[in-house]
């Protein structure tokens, strides 16, 4: 299943959502929620890391690891490597955003993993670990025969965009999370804050929506042996 | 892109969840809130109707007329009406619902279309009613010319899928706000009702993981001449 629309439309424009996002949820944590630290007497300031490195962690850098492939005109086994790299930076930023979160929670005395949105974090960063690891021993070292790596294939793209699409979705839910517990605390629900975070999460959704559109669309130069749909 | 799999498999899954999520999302809403009506004093009884018609139609019954081209046994033709019947029956109790959720508001003199939540709503029932209308053209009356069917097949099931995860998320996103608005109200983060919620909303996310395995995966008999996987 695949569309016949050149992949690179699809991630010129994820690069332009990308961007909005980091910026937007920059402005939003920084100049609205007062900023980001990792040992505060504030400790709201402790919780904002989590939004910052969630977005751009497993939500835009996984996304960017995951476009590799249809937007780098580089050789296979270089394209292999950095989406590797990639998928490792967007895990430990992951690890590291939701470590903050939990943080967060202790300095505050508020309860840990009460949450949907939690409990579906967890369960993300637990597969991504997974799929990441099985990637690594399939893909590259020491590398399946190539019967597993053509029967692994299909599985490894569909569970990675379930993945990932799972994550924007939480992402999404964390937003919203968010905002309602300030708009408890009185933030105004038509103001500047309540539409900053609403957007962001729109934007997030949307590049969400074009790096799952690159995936099923043609690459640009097929020059791969082994692809996700020569393979089949 | 496709995996080795009787789709039968996923199905069969899928139903279990599917009967999972009806059963839960009732005893919530009638059980532990008091049950559902359109007239009462009780305006949140007039809530209640909204997550049981939009996971029971746009969710569940949409996810079923997903199926159908997998499920069931029988002529393209026939499958064809059914596809259209189901997303018809969806898409009219996803209106009613938020029918419901408006009516409520109103009611209640909360104001309209302020969160994330309800954006996104909007935006996927308008998207479904357009996915429904563009699919009745083309695929059935007046029907395309076959080079037009057939280019339209794969963005008509890559937007279907799209669309339809959107629905599930914006399910599961429903869930959690509702949850956060009892919750800030005194409900126990760890209480019977809490864990019922939180888990209608993994069973959804779930049964929505099926209906896309199950469009992944192998039709079990292939007599098509036009499924999306010859097409291509
Ligand atoms: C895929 C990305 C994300 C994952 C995997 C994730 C995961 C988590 C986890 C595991 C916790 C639990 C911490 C604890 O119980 O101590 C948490 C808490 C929280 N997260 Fe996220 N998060 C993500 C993105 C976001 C974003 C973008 C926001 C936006 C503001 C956000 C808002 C929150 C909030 C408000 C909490 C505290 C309330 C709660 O526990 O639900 N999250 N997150
Ligand atoms: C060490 C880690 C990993 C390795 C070595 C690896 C390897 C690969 C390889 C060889 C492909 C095939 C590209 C092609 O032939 O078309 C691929 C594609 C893909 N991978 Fe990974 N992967 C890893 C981690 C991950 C993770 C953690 C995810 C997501 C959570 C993921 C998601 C995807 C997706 C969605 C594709 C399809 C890209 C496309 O065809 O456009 N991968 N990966
Ligand atoms: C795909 C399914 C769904 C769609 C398309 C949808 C759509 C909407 C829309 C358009 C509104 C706005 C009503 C207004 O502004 O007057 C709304 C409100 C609401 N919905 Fe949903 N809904 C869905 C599923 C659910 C579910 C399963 C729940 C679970 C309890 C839920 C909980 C809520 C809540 C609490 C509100 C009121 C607060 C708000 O406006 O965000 N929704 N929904
Ligand atoms: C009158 C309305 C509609 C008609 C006539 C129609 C027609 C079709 C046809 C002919 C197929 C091809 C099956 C095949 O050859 O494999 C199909 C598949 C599909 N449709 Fe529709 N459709 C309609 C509405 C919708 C809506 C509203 C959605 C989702 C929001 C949707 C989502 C899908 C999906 C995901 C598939 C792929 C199923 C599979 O291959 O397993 N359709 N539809």
């Amino acid at each position: 299943m695949a569309i016949g629309v050149n992949a690179l439309a699809f991630v010129a424009v994820a690069q332009v959502l990308a961007l909005a996002g980091v910026v937007m949820v920059l402005v939003w944590c920084i100049y609205f929620m007062g900023g980001l630290a990792w040992e505060a007497p504030k400790k709201s300031l402790i919780f904002n890391i989590h939004p910052v490195l969630m977005l751009i962690g497993l939500v835009i850098i996984g996304g960017e690891a995951i476009m590799t492939f249809k937007a780098l005109p580089l050789k296979k086994e270089v394209k292999k490597i950095i989406h590797m790299v990639l998928h490792a930076i967007a895990l430990v930023l992951g690890i590291i955003g939701i470590y903050a979160a939990f943080k967060f929670h202790n300095e505050e005395s508020i309860v840990n993993l009460y949450s949907l949105h939690s409990w579906l974090g967890m369960g993300i960063i637990v597969l991504y670990g997974i799929q990441w690891i099985y990637g690594f021993l399939i893909f590259l070292f020491p590398g399946g025969s190539s019967a597993v790596r053509s029967e692994s294939l299909p599985w490894h793209v569909i569970l990675g965009l379930i993945l990932f699409s799972l994550a924007v979705g939480n992402a999404v839910m964390g937003f919203l999370e968010k905002l309602v517990f300030l708009e408890t605390y009185g933030l105004a629900k038509f103001g500047a804050e309540a539409y900053l975070v609403n957007f962001t999460a729109v934007v997030t959704v949307l590049y969400g929506v074009f790096v799952v559109f690159s995936v099923l669309s043609q690459p640009v130069v097929v020059v791969e042996e082994e692809s996700a749909y020569t393979a089949l």
